[in-house]
């Protein structure tokens, strides 16, 4: 088994590289191997139950590394705009430096496969409100309400999110920074009153 | 030409019913062809550079169908505040007929091709642009600068357009109506000021 371990990774971290920038159902199960480096039989041993189950996996490491990263960032931000205005300019460099490619880790894939698989689905919900989560508490760090910031936190997410798709089809950082600069502005002023 | 132009539009039509519920990758020719009901050949006269200038094709009209409710909702709206609330209305009342698998029409095909296909991409900027255009002509309405309104209408349309992939996960209206209350709400209040 241990073994066979070392594959299980590099086989999810392939196919959120792949499902990000092209999708679920343009990435094919030979492609996974390929690009994992992995050989054919530890994809049928670690993920049995075919393609769909290394979706769920893919949202789940997905949604692991967007809440690392927020965390990360929440620590070190004086306030949630500073936070939102951080991890706008992070997304917006991955977004350049990828060509536009890199845009969520998980939305196509939950476009393409939500509401049908309903594992898919629980696992794209479960990741989302995790991410609002670290801005929601954040929030409630600045001084709002539990229910201002939950209202708030989901807000942010969705709009940053939104902002990624405009960036893909503009090709330009903008989308993403100035949607991330209205939010913080909008915090900033709720903040202050 | 007469004959075979009726099934043109049929053929669009279907495309932006399935790329919207399913994406661009998992639906077939075949899959387009049955379901718009037109004979095979139809396919290949219309579009005979294939599936993604079908995919051009389904972007514009599903842009311009945007475009025509909002500008419609734009008209008998007081506001912008009551226009977000009153398109949210409407969005959240679809996707709940759908069994939460109609959001946006062009989302996950511009997710998809995007930025490999420049066609496509550009299909989404514009239809995008136009489609802000209608939110920030009504927030100009309402005594908002030009550059507030450009910048109010990203924020409104990115917010909705990620609300509208958290109703997927959460087979819920809750994220696109709250979302947009918040939206109306900050609008409402900067009218105020």
């Amino acid at each position: 088994m241990a073994g066979k371990a070392k594959h299980r990774q590099p086989i999810i971290d392939a196919a959120v590289r792949l499902f990000r920038q092209q999708g679920y159902a343009a990435t094919g199960l030979n492609e996974l191997v390929e690009q994992s480096g992995s050989p054919k039989g530890s994809m049928y041993h670690y993920f049995p139950e075919g393609k769909p189950s290394i979706a769920v996996a893919a949202v789940e490491e997905a949604g692991r590394r967007v809440v690392d990263t927020l965390a990360a960032l929440a620590e070190k931000s004086a306030s949630t705009g500073e936070l939102v205005r951080g991890h706008a300019g992070l997304l917006a460099g991955w977004m350049e430096k990828s060509g536009f490619r890199d845009g969520c880790p998980m939305t196509t894939v939950l476009l393409e496969l939500a509401p049908d698989n309903v594992e898919v689905a629980e696992a794209g919900r479960r990741a989302f409100a995790a991410r609002r989560e670290v801005i929601a508490a954040k929030l409630r760090d600045d001084g709002f309400s539990a229910e201002d910031a939950e209202r708030l936190a989901m807000l942010c997410t969705n709009a940053i999110q939104g902002s990624l798709v405009q960036a893909r089809v503009e090709r330009s950082r903008r989308p993403v920074e100035q949607t991330a600069e209205l939010l913080a502005e909008l915090l900033d002023a709720a903040m202050r009153q």
